[in-house]
Order: C-alpha cells, then structure tokens, then sequence
C-alpha cells in the first residue's frame, strides 16, 4: 500500500489505479477538492433518486480508514462532516436523516457517501442499498421535491473548509 | 437537543429515550464502554451472517454526527478506527474489506456499524442490507468460517482505548 499512500494522483503503472474508477474518473461533479481529498456530487440515476447525495473520496488508492495515518483520517472525517452540516442547512426541505457510509466492496478505494434523506423517498427508513420500498409513482408524486443547489453547496464548502 | 446530550443514561421523562432502543438496551454483548460511548457485538441472525459485526453507539440520545462537537466526534470516530483496526488483525481470516457506516433511519440515536466483510460472505460485493447474493447453502459451506473471539476484541480494545 505504501507505493499507493505516496501519491495523489493515478499513475499508469500502479496496477490499482488503472482498474480503479476513483483513481480514473472524478466521480460526480466536482463540489470541492484539495490535495488529500475531494467532494463529488452524485449525479445519474442515484443523484435523481436521492437528490444532495454527495460522496467524499480519498485523493490517492488507500483501501481501508485505518490504512491512513490519523491526521489523514480526522482531516478527512472533517471533509464528511462539512458535507453533512452543509446538507442539512441547505437542502430545502431539510433532511429527516443524514446517511453516512463508507463501504467500498466493489471499489476499494476509500470513499464517503453522505446521502441526505427524506422520509417520503423511495428507501426511506431502509437504507438506500436496499429494495426499493414505495412504488415509483408514489415516490415520483412526493409531495415537495428536495432540491440542493450545487452552486451554493460548492461556495458553502469553499468557505467552511478554507481553512481547514 | 441539549437535554438529551447532557445524560447518558435515558430518563423516564425523556420522550426519546422512552421509545429508542438504544437508549433503553446495550444493543448487544457489551465489549467496551466509557461515558461518552460503548462497543458491542451484534447477536442473533446478524452476528452469525457477519462474524465480529460491531457497533459503536454514542450513550446519549443524539441524532445526528454534527449534533455533536468536534471534540465528541473525533473521540466516537477514535473508538469506530479502534474497533476496525482490531477486527482486522484479530478476526481469522482477515477480512476482504471492512464497511462503515452511521445511518439511524429508524433508530436515530447516533451509532456506527463496523463490519467486517469477506467475499464468500451471503452479501459480498453488495451492502449487507441488500438483498443477499449467495444461497443460503453456498454461503454456509464457505471454505473457511470467519471467528473472531468476543474476550480477545475486549481485551484488545481495554488495552488499545486506556488512554483515549
């Protein structure tokens, strides 16, 4: 792992990074970044279904928390937690809950979902990685739409985390 | 809110604390605690589909991460690492990939699932609360049956949190 902690950014000759998406690839829409990690909105069929859904992901290919040192996990738990404040104070309406996860089954690569939710979207109380638990025109008709604009999300980061 | 961070221990005349679960039980075999917050081992079904499944649970009833002050996160996210960090050297095999993840949709008293996954597990590469991916047989004839001893993880953790 160490070869991978050393750099940000993906080389052609480390064998993770070229079968890595996080390593290829942003991952969503770039909200905020700086040399050790960047925040992405989720867009695409996941980014409609959970609107302000945001991921945090680690800059260079390290697979598990505890394989950062602890400076780069509080920096990091610092990055997740902006996020979640600024969700709930702009998310109109504001989120019942806040859904923090990071999983990395299928792309070890160390990444955040922060995944605001309401209680009339289509998982609510399950979580989002669950079956589907209201039909699709039950969720489609919810009564007021969350919207979070990205604009304003990218300028609340810049500020929160300036001097972080 | 403020009423709620102040106790650790639920009130009778907390409306909150009477109707949550993690206010009222330890929430599984109990592995280490201080006033701030507690380790346990998840039991039952879920215990024995995710050997050494933990969950570290904040001991007042707090909703949400940032309804909690910086100092209070950065110790509940040491404990959350402690406990990844020793099931990945104590469970036998190691772990494929450890998953985290705070969400409380139905529960929203702030508490974290640590779990530790390998790929022949009923899930893998999905969430444990998706649908599972493997048959029941093939999951229970996996080559090898993950165990990772209750005492050892509560030794562990005494030793590694003395000083947190």
């Amino acid at each position: 792992m160490e070869q991978h902690r050393e750099h940000h950014k993906p080389r052609e000759s480390c064998a993770s990074c070229a079968s890595c998406e996080l390593c290829a690839e942003a991952g969503g829409e770039l909200l905020w970044a700086d040399e050790h990690c960047r925040v992405v909105r989720v867009g695409g069929d996941e980014g409609r279904a959970f609107p302000g859904f945001c991921r945090v992901i680690w800059q260079s290919h390290v697979r598990e928390m505890t394989d950062l040192d602890a400076g780069q996990r509080a920096h990091l738990m610092s990055v997740v937690f902006a996020v979640e404040s600024l969700l709930r104070q702009h998310c109109q309406p504001a989120p019942d809950k806040i859904n923090l996860a990071s999983l990395g089954n299928l792309t070890p690569h160390v990444h955040w979902h922060v995944i605001p939710r309401w209680q009339d979207d289509s998982h609510f109380p399950a979580p989002i990685w669950a079956a589907a638990n209201k039909t699709a025109s039950r969720h489609a008709h919810r009564q007021i739409q969350p919207t979070i604009d990205s604009a304003v999300l990218r300028q609340a980061l810049g500020k929160r985390l300036a001097s972080s």
